[in-house]
C-alpha cells in the first residue's frame, strides 16, 4: 500500500455501487477545494453483504428500495448534469475492476481510472466484468492494460483487496460509499460527502495550526 | 380523513423512527418558507418490515448500521442544536402514538402533538408506549387526553391507521420518513426533505400560474 497522509479522508468505494459512482465523480474537486487529501480505497460489498445474510444487493432483495434508488439517483444525476443508467446485470461483477484499482494504488491515474470505470458502467452501460471493457478504459488513459491486467490477477493484488474489505468491515463499513476521517469518524453515503470533508478539514487544520 | 389540499406534500412518519424525528421538528417551518402545504400522515413500519421478512428494525438486525445511525443522528442533531438519545427499548412500541396522531387528523394541534411526542421519546427518553406519557403530552398541549385516548382505541381510528400503512406501501414507501409529492414522486429520508419541498413547490407554482 502507498503511504496515506495521516490527515487523509479515506474514500471506500465499490465499482458496482451506484452511490459510489456519484461520489467518485465529484470527490476530487470538492476535496481540493477543501484542502483535504483523499485516500482512494476499493473494496467489495459482496463479502460484507454475505456476512449480513444477503445473497445479492439489498436493491435486488427489496424491490421497493431498488426502484427508489434508481429514481433517487436519476434525480440527483439530472441536477448534476450526469448521465445515469442501471447496468445489466446489476450489480455488475466488480471483482476485476476492484483488483485493477488495487493494482493502481499510489498511481497518479488511479482517480481517473475509477471515474472512467464508473462512467463506462453507469453512463455508457458497458459491462465492467468484461476484461476487454476495462482494457479499453485503461488504454484510453494511456496505461499499459496488458501489464495491469496481469498484475491484477496476481496473488499480492488479490490479497490486498481481501485485506481492504476486511479493513473496511473492521472500520464499521456496511455499505458504499463510505468515508472515514483520520480519527476514525465514519460517514456513509454520497449525501454525507460534504460533512465528511468538513470533518477531515477540521482535523487537518487543527494539526496544521498546532 | 381530512381533505388534503391537492397540492400538499405528504409527510409519512412513524413515531418510533429516528430520522422521522429529525424531519418532524423542521418540516413545518421549511414548508411555510417554501409556501408548501404538508399533509401529516402517520403509519407503522412494523407491517412493512414484516413484509420484507424483518422481525424488527434493520438498525437492530444489522448492528454496524444501527451504530452508524446513532452516530449520524448525533452529528446532525448537534448541528441543529437538537437533543438526541436512543430510547429504550428501541424501537419504541409506536402503535398508540400513531393511533393518537390519526385521532388528531385535521386538528390544528396535530403537528404540535407529533413534535412533542418525538421530543418525549428522543430528547427526554420517555417511553411513548406508556399511555400515561402520551396523556401528559396531550395535556400539556391543552388537549383532552382522556377523550383522545378513548377515540384512539376505537375501531375507526384503528382501521384508519391500517389504511394509512397500506396506502404507504401502495405508494412505494419502504422506510421513514418518506415524502410524497402530489404527483406521486417519492423522497425517502430526512436528507431528502429540501428536495421534496422544492419538487412540491414547482408543482404548486405551476398550478397557481396556470
Amino acid at each position: 500500500m502507498t503511504t496515506i497522509p495521516a490527515t487523509a479522508l479515506t474514500f471506500w468505494f465499490e465499482p458496482a455501487s451506484t452511490y459510489s459512482y456519484l461520489s467518485a465523480i465529484r470527490i476530487a474537486d470538492l476535496a481540493t477545494a477543501a484542502g483535504v487529501a483523499v485516500a482512494w480505497r476499493p473494496f467489495l460489498l459482496g463479502p460484507i453483504f454475505k456476512a449480513q445474510g444477503w445473497t445479492t444487493s439489498p436493491f435486488n432483495l427489496y424491490p421497493a428500495k431498488g426502484r427508489y434508488m434508481v429514481r433517487d439517483i436519476e434525480r440527483i444525476a439530472a441536477e448534476r448534469r450526469l448521465a445515469f443508467r442501471l447496468p445489466q446485470p446489476f450489480p455488475a461483477a466488480s471483482l476485476l475492476a476492484a483488483r485493477l484499482a488495487v493494482a493502481l494504488d499510489g498511481h497518479p491515474h488511479l482517480p481517473d481510472f475509477v471515474r472512467a470505470t464508473y462512467l463506462a458502467s453507469f453512463a455508457d452501460g458497458r459491462d465492467i466484468a468484461d476484461p476487454g471493457v476495462l482494457a479499453d478504459v485503461l488504454g484510453r488513459l494511456g496505461l499499459d492494460a496488458a501489464a495491469l491486467l496481469m498484475r491484477a490477477g496476481g496473488e499480492p493484488v488479490k490479497q490486498a483487496l481481501r485485506d481492504n474489505t476486511e479493513a473496511a468491515m473492521a472500520c464499521g463499513v456496511f455499505g458504499a460509499p463510505t468515508f472515514t476521517a483520520s480519527d476514525g469518524e465514519l460517514f456513509w453515503g454520497d449525501d454525507r460527502l460534504e460533512q465528511a470533508l468538513a470533518w477531515q478539514q477540521r482535523i487537518t487544520n487543527h494539526i496544521a495550526t498546532n
